[in-house]
């Protein structure tokens, strides 16, 4: 990640990222999962489990925009191959939440973020089915657990995806260094 | 538009946040309100009523990320409780837009941004009618009319929410300080 | 578009907008086509055929987000009145994608962004028809192509529009100096 961060290590220069200050003495400040401020209403209770943030503030750092993704692997051929759609869109929700989630985490890892970059997901279901917005959030949800970040989210169904086998389309803004 | 041109011919240091000169001894400049200009198209017939506006350039502050919101309170058991759907999850389509709105401007302030602050407005609809497109907006716009602010937004309809008795999730993007 | 430009002609100071180290003496790099970086995974397979970028990183700009846009005129009466929608709102699916995105390619000109400045590109269909995601996928790449451009996109068909005649929707986020 350090790697493909710029250098910017002018000395007597103020150097602005995103309206963020940060000093050439300071750069760990612009580092991955230090971007976010997360929102939350004054005295809020506590006690209500919430799955995802009722907001996420941008404070430094630059947006990520991810296409929207599917269980195919990120690099699929198109149109869709017949025998792909058959091998990765099984009818299991969980299984294609989870295929979704490693190509947006590979994608994000490929821009040089990590799961705490993440501000918003779009989960887009199809063919839905009592419970299923629980179980495509549990699953959702664990990506970033770890992290102990929640992002903001939209979990809701559609007519229908890319192809008539796919349950779920993720679309992830996050920002990064 | 070009009144709202930043003035960029500093001597000593151009400190640029977002692009926008953010001055320490004019700091008012960076106040709620003023981060976004509106798009028009040269020479639109300013007869046609539109309650959106085509496009808007964040030229200055930071993005401000809403999850999507419900009729149910901002803070809300997850799973779901039945005894909370049913309090607040009314089969009257401008009542759940009414309760929406009044958690994300809830939202909004907890993050000290103002509706005047508000960039995009998703409305996903379920169980459509016709004319709720209308009757959804109505009531939205209403909330930005008072800062004579009109977003950018996209209004449609799908296919299911978060339960059956959802018929509105609203999801907001804005910018703040 | 230079016009719409700020004139920040400092001389011996680094400028940054958005992060991005932005030369007084090469004003060339700010402008239309040069905020966005590509995002591709390490090492993939360029033999597969993408119609589009798995994430898109803005470098630099300003955040321009447009609303949904439809078949109609960008600016058309409000509520829709029926001859409009008569007219046109033909059942045609790439036929509406086509007039959505020559409006959306007004707006963009209108703000001073080009296509080559498009991040991110949602397609909300409705009424949908095997194979119309890959229909209004070729009518939507055909604007960005000779641009030699690839935006991020998600692409599903939802319950209903703003209008049972109404195919498509289509909500473009982009970037302008």
């Amino acid at each position: 990640m350090n790697a493909r961060k710029p250098a910017c290590t002018s000395v007597a220069l103020a150097v602005f990222a995103f309206g963020a200050l940060a000093f050439a003495a300071a750069p760990a400040q612009a580092q991955s999962g230090n971007h976010l401020e997360i929102i939350h209403h004054p005295n809020y209770d506590k006690s209500v489990f919430m799955p995802f943030s009722p907001a996420i503030k941008v404070k430094s750092g630059k947006i990520l925009w991810l296409a929207g993704g599917t269980a195919l692997p990120v690099y699929h051929d198109h149109p869709h191959k017949r025998e792909q759609i058959l091998k990765y869109l099984m009818n299991d929700l969980e299984g294609q939440v989870r295929q979704t989630m490693d190509g947006i985490m590979e994608t994000l890892k490929a821009a040089g973020a990590s799961p705490k970059d993440v501000v918003h997901v779009f989960i887009f279901r199809a063919r839905p089915r009592m419970g299923d917005i629980g179980k495509a959030s549990a699953v959702v949800n664990s990506y970033f657990a770890p992290h102990n970040h929640k992002p903001t989210t939209t979990n809701l169904a559609v007519l229908e995806l890319g192809e008539p086998e796919q349950l779920v389309e993720i679309q992830v803004v996050a920002v990064v260094d």
